[in-house]
């Protein structure tokens, strides 16, 4: 079965759009799902909807059909939320799960969010816990018996780059470390299997491969025989083992749902169940053959065309998610001229031209014709026309 | 001006309404918003509609459009996450900023979810915090120079009664407390004052009376002087100066952009916008004359038809929020009953039948009828009849 189904997608006439990676396209059926919950449900039904159309078992329900996508059991993926919020509550309740350690493990190539969270969370907790920051390739070695966490995300934002996740989660747990993976580039883009790996946590987003809409709820994986040990800090009334019992004191859900925290976002989340439907087929694996296919393509038509592009990301296949990028002095510029060409990608500073594949909704045809008009801005100077020359980062 | 605008929603025939206060009723408008979302601003310009449609500056425009029906002036209120989120980012913030106490104050109206993220944060700090729970009539003597922060709820969810913030307000400052409300039962349904008020926090959720949909984003306020005092606990990279520098430290813009977190929830800020067209005209005070009537006369209507009803909430006006409760043993079944017949309240345990009054949508000849209907019920012991005759906790 072919893994191409552009027709599942309502995409923009003449664009290429390499960007599925920041945020995916948007399905057929997700417009009407939303009407379908704002008319039907919420309109009609009103309060009774949370009854009748069972939006309180969405976050579960959404969860499950996201965990068949990275190798998750039942019952062990919660949606909601934001990504950094789950970073959050994974990290907490790793802290919690090693009292004696103090140090937080992760690379310079997470992404800022997910150490933004942790330095909230050590300054929070004001004591001497630290976020340790190493280069990626210096993490197996930096994995010791001081470490309570080690946190990194799968691919790079910027360049693909993958981290090997077996041999990672084995060196942390060789050190009785806990291993939290951020998978915000790898659902729905590569093929992951948490139940086989054993990392204690995963956290990622939905938006982005997994095509859930600007601002879809994020999720979280906990190893199912760790739930009943978790303390949650985000202890909102939707985690509550009787949330309308209305007990003054917190208990926990004796399940995944004690990652939940407040009401959830039932109309994005509808839209990102919609979203779903389109990954009932996908096998991740033939999924993952396409990508590696598509990324390899556009790497020797871009080489081929562009000798002054620098290739950014793995060259080896093995070790590169779902994007390629390219360094380029000029790239924000030439960027936002390749857009104005019909090509979108997107920019990460200071240099870095980045190309996300989505074999959902994207063929070889595509990837050879926006390595065409790359060549052409590029050889031709094109991107000396845009707007803007450099990106002002005091926005 | 009138303020009854039920021309603004679309309410499904043969029903009246009393539950607004659980989840608004569905604004004209807020579908058409959705969709202009999904197939304009994602479906057709992807991932430029950050920039295009500046999705970046939702939070805080939707923000201050709150802020104009609580008395905050802009860039005061931010937008986002769940009301649970909102309540940990400020407590977290008010202990900061009394560092040397170790009290949280609150009392046993408020809402559960609010409780049990104090309990969460406390349990996460590790130190000898403590979550002190009063009556509501022993707020006031219960505020000492031990108490970091005072954490209200300004209408009992329950019963409607309400705390006097200005008192209360004063009474914590006089105690150098810090000062939290929870406005989840008051925006949207009173006129609250919070420049005058000179209260740290507030706190919402506006998927009530605001009508901001099933799982709408949650608010925060802080007071404008305290705002560059604030290290967030939850440092998300939306909240960061730069989000975009991709620095790897936090460092939190110099404005309430500080309270975001994650990525927002784009569809439903952008329904919430659309719902708040509604009030863009609607004189607070004015709404809740229009509030107070609409309850008195219920209160009226039902107790003359219905003596085995107990009031639960406040008889005087300026004591009792916008609803309307009543106890009855046979609560559950009778409130199954009354939406059997087309009356929609909801059920409190233990036996609570919430009534509440939104008057966009909702006039005199609304409540007397569900008056009657209510007197039916009771009356003709028609609850005998309701499916379950107690609520099930344990779900």
């Amino acid at each position: 079965m072919t893994i191409l189904r552009k027709e599942r997608f309502d995409l923009p006439e003449g664009i290429i759009y390499l960007d599925g990676n920041s945020l995916g396209a948007l399905p057929k059926g997700a417009i009407e799902r939303a009407n379908d919950v704002m008319a039907a449900e919420w309109g009609t039904s009103l309060i009774r909807a949370w009854n009748s159309a069972d939006w309180m078992a969405l976050p579960a329900k959404v969860g499950d059909r996201i965990g068949r996508l990275i190798g998750a059991p039942a019952g062990s993926v919660m949606t909601g939320d934001t990504l950094s919020i789950k970073v959050y509550q994974a990290l907490q309740a790793a802290l919690q799960m090693r009292p004696k350690r103090r140090v937080i493990l992760t690379d310079s190539g997470n992404f800022p969010s997910d150490m933004y969270m942790a330095q909230g969370l050590i300054r929070t907790l004001d004591r001497d816990y630290e976020l340790r920051v190493v280069e990626p390739e210096a993490v197996h070695a930096a994995i010791t018996e001081e470490v309570a966490a080690v946190m990194l995300t799968h691919a790079d934002y910027r360049t693909g780059r993958l981290h090997d996740m077996p041999s990672i989660t084995a060196a942390a747990h060789a050190h009785d470390a806990v291993m939290i993976w951020d998978l915000a580039h790898s659902a729905g883009a590569l093929a992951v299997d948490l139940s086989a790996l054993g990392a204690e946590f995963a956290v990622g987003c939905t938006y982005k491969y997994l095509n859930g809409g600007p601002g879809a709820p994020a999720f979280i994986y906990v190893r199912p025989d760790l739930i009943s040990e978790i303390a949650p800090a985000l202890a909102g009334w939707m985690g509550h083992d009787a949330p309308f019992a209305m007990e003054p004191g917190y208990r926990p859900a004796m399940s995944i749902e004690r990652m939940r925290v407040g009401t959830p976002a039932i109309v994005q989340l509808a839209i990102l169940d919609a979203a779903l439907d389109v990954w009932e087929d996908v096998d991740m694996h033939a999924l993952r053959d396409a990508s590696l296919v598509l990324s390899g393509l556009f790497i020797d038509e871009v080489e081929r065309r562009c000798p002054s592009l620098e290739l950014a990301s793995p060259r080896e296949g093995s070790r590169r998610g779902s994007q390629v990028s390219f360094a380029f002095e000029h790239g924000y510029a030439a960027m936002q001229a390749l857009i104005d060409h019909g090509v979108i990608g997107d920019f990460r500073a200071p240099d870095i031209m980045r190309f996300g594949f989505t074999p959902l909704y994207l063929d070889e045809a595509d990837v050879v014709q926006a390595a065409e008009t790359l060549g052409a801005v590029i050889n031709q100077d094109l991107w000396r026309h845009a707007k803007y020359q450099t990106r002002s980062l005091v926005t």
